[in-house]
């Protein structure tokens, strides 16, 4: 099994890639559930962490709501009901019993944390309130499921936020939006940030948006969203969430919600910058930083292993995950090994090395020697952790940008049609043009606006002519 | 309400405490499912936390499983499906359409994990393998139903793990009771170890070893087991888990499965350091380890908050989790919210301190005051983060090992029925005795031998009268 055609083939290299590094394993048997092996959850829980920090330093406080939900507050909002009744799961018998009401597994949360929000909000010195969990959700997709990109069991955080007003609400969005940024650019990965179209929304939501980043076959994965909800949910009809403002009078709180999607940034992590000898990781998402391996010469075993260890300590010491592999397998396994695996940095040292006061570093990266002064070691590594980064985002972002083209006319697009991956287009925002582009060319989708810049048009929309409102990108997505 | 019947009503001090304190809400609308609010998730996230770092020094491996599990995997180990099937949840529906097979939701993960084990271990040279997952079970239990204590969704860690012969898996089994030891002393909690009555081990284990605590109502609560599997799930008929040995035979592996209880650990934690002013947190689990509340004089203002900032900066600095009150309330109330959310160490300062160069310093403990010279603070806190833990687990520890009596007749016991918590008696080890035990005194529960001493009796079984095999404990338990 080769690894050489993560552009020709992404599906393949993806699946091998997971089964190689030993990250997932697909033949859990229950269609779409899948097995997170102990190589890829140091990358999870640390995707957690970064998100975790990041909103408890924006006071956001971490909760837990149970995982069962009665269909009973499904019911509560018409449009979120619609929205995931055909895709939970349901339990409506325990202990070999019938239940006296039939409980769904949360497909997300907001029908079981919202009406807690109903009790626990009083007063506007309860608000804003802030709230997040770090779960799994199940929804029972019908489309293929693909690991990691498309589960029934998904991982993620979701933070539920309640506000006196819109504007306050309006600006946790802003706020989300700035947080999934900051992980995004520790990552090195590349996005789109777009307003979903009016049709295109949560189901439940006034606003919708979203960070669509780009898989290496061309189609878009949607990484995060967050909504602003307005009072679709507080309102007096659904979970009746008010608060007694400052003048006495009572009023329903303004909602957001912000979900990113871990399952899915893992997967963009090693799908964006894995390249066809494996995981390709970023310093802060590795589980090992640095590996030292020592290339031991007859008679020079204990000075080679001797220094191997003093540099692996000393990249210890300055707060590196650094490890020395001292197994018995030849030098050219090790490469091959932890090249796979992902790690940034490689420490060879054998005899010349010993010789010369000097290490010879790897990176992972640009899989590109160099000779570093023994003395040097930390401060060069310590100027990797940036330099490395800085890398793998500009090779990611070179890829995205030049993935983007700008269409004018329906005859453009059919005839580039095997090959546009996302497609810049003035838009009329009707449903129906969305509807017609998807049928036919083959599940190009609407993605939206974007947020990051004003985007104006003064032309006509490329697929009927009619007046475009708007400039809008085009992608076929996961 | 108040707080001042924790020894005379548990049950009520309890349900205030977990009430006051904000740290569950029991009114979600599904029995035996609760919401943890944000003060009880750090104390939650650290246990989790203890034990995993506890976990991976011993070299288990994170890892995540399915929540899922076909009803299939759970009927090859015999005495396993009959364990459980009478407290499963079980899903058979999912996008409205009826599930080809039914799923059950992890009450454990044995039956989730063993097969993959199946698939991973092909040679001597994969074992040991040992991997933990740190997830919530589901358990339709038809005992009444209380808040962490005993839930229909708990959180746990499960760690499995697989060796090449048995002595080397009961060398797991000690192993898991020393971490579970070092937790309960980081936490200042008491227990006894004792290995489980032969029809009282976990379905499907050879030898089963339990950690139970005891609450201020006299009744025990099982907060960990450990269990010595043998080949009950790697034999050929059941999962067929087998390895090719040094010598090129093939052999079944032997596995051990460990379960601390993490909502169990952290009820524990807030009953029996708790008092009538709410909890009392060990420095390690307390979110907030210091509090420092100015006390205003006027005219002081500035120079009573400039020493309050400059004495939680240090403290912060000095790498303790320390919090500056200045919020509009009242001394008085920010000292009785503080203490309720059970922070070590309170730091009071007002024109006095300021004046004479000192704090005056609160230990939550003792709710004792004293007071230390500005240049000490920091050092007085680092003695009290052991001095705090180490006035915990003495006190605890002498309720604990107050509450045990030995007894030596059923007359006895008869006698001091209304009274006795942890009874130590002359046991001849059938169950037949148990069973009347249990029926006759309202359920006084056989827990099993002490682990770490050997307790020997020559004498006759307190109950029946036979020849007596083994000293065992008896309480009535969770």
């Amino acid at each position: 099994m080769s690894l050489q055609n993560k552009s020709d083939n992404f599906s393949e290299w993806f699946d091998r890639v997971l089964q190689k590094a030993e990250l997932v394993d697909i033949r859990y048997n229950v269609k779409g559930f899948i097995v997170y092996r102990p190589n890829i959850m140091f990358i999870v829980r640390r995707v957690y962490e970064i998100f975790e920090e990041l909103l408890m330093k924006k006071n956001h406080k971490p909760a837990l709501f149970p995982l069962v939900i009665p269909i009973s507050n499904f019911r509560k909002e018409s449009q979120h009901i619609k929205g995931f009744e055909e895709e939970v799961f349901k339990i409506s018998e325990a202990g070999g019993e019938k239940l006296e009401e039939a409980l769904f597994l949360r497909p997300t949360s907001e029908t079981a944390i919202y009406p807690m929000f109903a009790l626990w909000i009083r007063s506007y010195k309860d608000l804003p309130m802030r709230i997040f969990q770090s779960v799994a959700v199940y929804r029972h997709e019908t489309k293929a499921t693909r690991p990691l990109l498309r589960g029934r069991e998904f991982l993620w955080i979701e933070s539920h936020c309640a506000f006196v007003d819109e504007g306050e609400a309006r600006k946790q969005v802003e706020e989300d939006l700035e947080i999934t940024k900051k992980t995004f650019r520790e990552l090195g990965l590349p996005f789109l940030m777009v307003e979903r179209e009016p049709y295109d929304r949560f189901h439940g939501a006034v606003d919708s948006y979203a960070f669509d980043t780009l898989l290496p076959d061309g189609r878009a994965l949607q990484v995060a969203t967050t909504h602003y909800l307005g009072q679709s949910f507080s309102n007096l009809n659904v979970f009746d969430i008010k608060f007694t403002d400052k003048d006495g009078s009572k009023k329903n709180v303004h909602q957001t919600c912000f979900g990113p999607g871990v399952s899915r940034i893992v997967a963009a992590i090693i799908s964006i910058h894995g390249d066809e000898y494996g995981l390709v990781l970023p310093f802060d998402a590795a589980p090992t930083q640095v590996v030292t391996i020592p290339i031991l010469k007859s008679g020079k075993e204990d000075t080679i292993m001797e220094k191997s260890r003093i540099i692996t300590q000393n990249l210890s010491k300055a707060g590196f995950r650094s490890i020395l592999d001292d197994s018995e397998k030849r030098p050219g396994e090790k490469y091959y090994k932890w090249e796979m695996l992902g790690v940034p940095i490689r420490i060879e040292i054998g005899e010349e090395e010993v010789d010369g006061d000097f290490v010879t570093l790897f990176r992972r990266d640009l899989r590109a020697r160099e000779r570093v002064k023994d003395g040097k070691v930390v401060k060069r590594v310590s100027e990797l952790k940036t330099l490395v980064l800085e890398e793998l985002g500009r090779r990611a972002w070179e890829i995205f940008n030049s993935s983007i083209i700008s269409i004018n006319s329906k005859e453009e697009l059919f005839k580039n049609k095997e090959n546009v991956k996302i497609v810049r287009v003035p838009f009329c925002g009707r449903k129906e043009c969305a509807d017609e582009i998807k049928a036919e060319i083959e599940g190009m989708e609407v993605r939206g606006k974007r947020m990051d810049i004003e985007e104006k048009t003064s032309g006509k929309c490329f697929w009927c002519g009619r007046e475009a409102v708007r400039i809008v990108y085009l992608a076929k997505a996961y």
